[in-house]
Formats: structure tokens, C-alpha cells, sequence
């Protein structure tokens, strides 16, 4: 797993979308902005992303794209509840058609024993459709972990539109 | 320039919005959530980073923070005054105390005779102050052009949290 790989999904990714002309948005919380960032590398992706919310605090999650303070308390920011929340709440907020979100545990501190460094819960919104969620428990430092999210994120994001 | 230096600038802004008890939001365009990235490769980095807007298209402009259609309309999105409008914005719609902005023309399309490949605004908005602006005109491709970006914009940031 490396840089590449990454570049290589985005670029796939960014011709899954053009192909159905849909707009992807992101929301992301422990990846910081990477999904953005490795997107918009590549020159042209302007057509197919629209933009991303880096939620990194549970503040930021509520402001930008409308988690529940409830959601929050309930299940805790790390969660797929509040990941299937962070993507509807993109969807409804952009023009984009498709959004992904992240919220996980990157490490080296914040870890619980119900919770652990590594734990990421993913969410995925196409349209008005209920969000689709799942959770990983990834290997690695605080790098790692973080790449292999912004990794799943993008490639779940291809399996939806190759269907 | 390299990674290293941003790095090093990222923790020197941490630093530095630890000691004024501050938090920073991010509204970036052209450099598509590398700032987010950068500060977020940072454990500890939620204690004074709220989050971003990554405002990649126009729309996403308006709906994420609010600038104005007649701003983009007599300005363009690669603007001071769209960079304004787009630090203050975030200001307004977070708990952080302060933001930047960057929207600009990273390439290798899109360039004009006004507006060239490299040519990039920013703006920085601390509460309700009004925001300051400037302009940049950065040599190199793409990968220069936004990581350029994104050390002038943090070093922006450590400037004014400085004084």
C-alpha cells in the first residue's frame, strides 16, 4: 500500500463518476482532508467533485453537515451512525450526488478498549437513498491507518458506481 | 521546499493556536484539503483545528460558506474578494477564531492571460475582523503550485497569531 494505489483508485474512481456525471463530496474526520487532497491531484477533477467537509471535531460535525448532537452522545463521533449522518448531511448540502465520509480513530492516543487506534466507521449516500455503513479495524501507525481509509472510502465509493 | 517544510510550518501554527487557546478552520479551493491533511498528519491536531471547507466548485462556494453569486459573478473564484468572502464565511459558521482561504489557479489548464497557471488569493479572517487578502503568483506545476499554497497560507496564519 503506498501513494500510488491511492492516485490509481482516485483516478478510477474520477472515471466512474464522469461516466454517470455525478459529483462526489466528502466528508472526512480522522483522514483530515486526504480524500480531497489526492482527488484534486489530479487536474480535471473539478467535473466530478464538488468538494469535502473535514468535520475533524464533533462541533465541526454538527456546523458543517448537520450530525445530531443526540447521534453524538448516543453512539459517539466514531461510529456508523454518525457516519451515515455525515454523508446524508453532505448529500442534502451540495449539489453532488454521491458523498463518502470518515470517522475513525487514527491513534497513536485515543484509543479505548471498545474503540481501538485503528478503528474507522465508513459511510456512503447516493441521492436521497439511505446511507450505506461499515467499520474497519486497520493495522499500522496513524499514517497508515489514515491511508488505508481514505483507500476503502474511495473504493467503496467505486463499487456503488460500478453497479 | 518539500514535505518537511510544511511539516515543520503545520506544527509551528499548532503551536502557536495552542498558545492563544484559538481554534482554525481551513476554506480551500486549489489546494483541495491538503491543509486539512497536513495539519491533521498531527496527533493532537483536534485541540485546535476545527476542520475545512473544501470548496473545490463554485456552488460548493455558495452552499459551503456562503459566498456570494454576484461575488463570483464580477470577480471570478480566483479572487481576493472570493477569498474574503470565503475566510469570512467559515468564521461564521464555526466555533474556530480563525480561517484561511485559498483559491487559485493550480493547473496545468484553466490559466488565462489575468489570471495565469499560479496565480492564487488567500485570505485570513481572525473573529470579526475584517479579512486581509493578497495575491500570489507561484512558479512550477500543479504539485508546486499547491504546496506553495499551502506553506504561504499557514505561514500566514503563524504571522498574524504572532504579532
Amino acid at each position: 500500500m503506498n501513494e500510488l494505489n491511492l492516485q490509481n483508485t482516485a483516478k478510477q474512481v474520477m472515471s466512474l463518476l464522469a461516466e454517470r456525471n455525478y459529483q462526489l463530496v466528502a466528508v472526512e474526520s480522522c483522514t483530515g482532508g486526504w480524500v480531497g487532497k489526492i482527488i484534486t491531484d489530479l487536474s480535471g477533477s473539478s467535473a466530478v467533485f464538488a468538494g469535502s467537509f473535514v468535520t475533524y471535531s464533533n462541533r465541526a460535525k454538527q456546523q458543517m453537515v448537520g450530525v445530531q448532537l443526540k447521534t453524538l452522545e448516543a453512539f459517539g463521533a466514531v461510529s456508523e451512525q454518525v457516519a451515515a449522518e455525515m454523508a446524508q448531511g453532505a448529500v442534502q448540502r451540495t449539489d453532488a450526488q454521491i458523498a463518502l465520509s470518515i470517522t475513525g480513530v487514527a491513534g497513536p492516543t485515543g484509543g479505548t478498549k471498545a474503540k481501538p487506534v485503528g478503528m474507522v466507521c465508513f459511510g456512503w449516500a447516493i441521492e436521497n437513498n439511505d446511507p450505506e455503513t461499515t467499520v474497519c479495524y486497520f493495522d499500522g501507525d496513524r499514517d497508515e491507518v489514515r491511508q488505508q481509509a481514505v483507500e476503502y472510502a474511495l473504493q467503496g465509493v467505486a463499487l456503488r458506481l460500478a453497479k
